[in-house]
């Protein structure tokens, strides 16, 4: 097995990461779904990029991008003013799934969290993942709190 | 019963933002659990006002801060580049409770997150809060994700 390096992603990225987001039976339900770089998803890249408090991390395999996630710093008052770090969007490919690239991103992510300065993790994943939520508590996580959305 | 009024919190406001993120069984049960403005949660504060994505609001009656949320705008390329609000450390002083300022202040907090384009507001809250569960669910939230957190 080819080892996984992590690094921000550029824009050259983009369309792979998008194939990434897609190749997945709960986000392919949701309205708004699409694989294409659409202006408003090259905007929303953009800003992230921009953006010193979120970062777009992928995983790259012999120059392969076979894995990301989106990490948000978030600074806040509480527990003494404690930076929080917030995950979103996490995949792996789905043929490279079962060797564990996907635990070596999240740790990768841990750590430039705690270079950041935040003491905490959080991130919220769909009641339909249960492997997600097994993966996730093997890695430390526990499921304390509902997670809980709304359209606007 | 005054009505209550919404606006970005200023540095004034925050001795009485600590007393009401304090004023809470589960907040005080943490680790780093302080009412005090601290050389850590006042940079934590000036980060939040410097920061375009990041918003403290406060409710206000009678010149009286009331009712305090956060909240924070996140760039991401799911959903066709769709933006999303997140909201952190919801208060309502404890002796006004049962006024419906909870429902203004997360009214207020959703018209704020569609100004700034978001199509989805999401927080998570802690099992044992089942008062804030039926709360949130009044307001049109489905607990449809796990809320997993882990310290680093």
């Amino acid at each position: 097995m080819a080892p996984t390096t992590f690094r921000v992603a550029r824009a050259a990225d983009l369309p792979t990461i998008l194939k990434l987001l897609a190749d997945d039976a709960v986000a392919q339900a949701r309205t708004g779904y699409t694989a294409e770089v659409s202006p408003s998803v090259q905007a929303a890249f953009d800003e992230i990029t921009a953006d010193p408090n979120n970062e777009l991390i992928v995983g790259e395999q012999d120059g392969q991008v076979v894995a990301t996630l989106q990490l948000t710093y978030i600074p806040g008052l509480s527990r003494g003013g404690m930076r929080r770090a917030l995950v979103e969007a996490v995949r792996v490919r789905s043929d490279l799934r079962g060797q564990r690239i996907g635990e070596a991103l999240m740790v990768d992510a841990m750590e430039r969290s705690r270079a950041r300065g935040c003491g905490l993790m959080q991130l919220t994943t769909d009641k339909l993942r249960h492997e997600a939520h097994r993966f996730y508590a093997r890695l430390g996580f526990v499921a304390s709190h509902e997670g809980m959305k709304r359209p606007l």
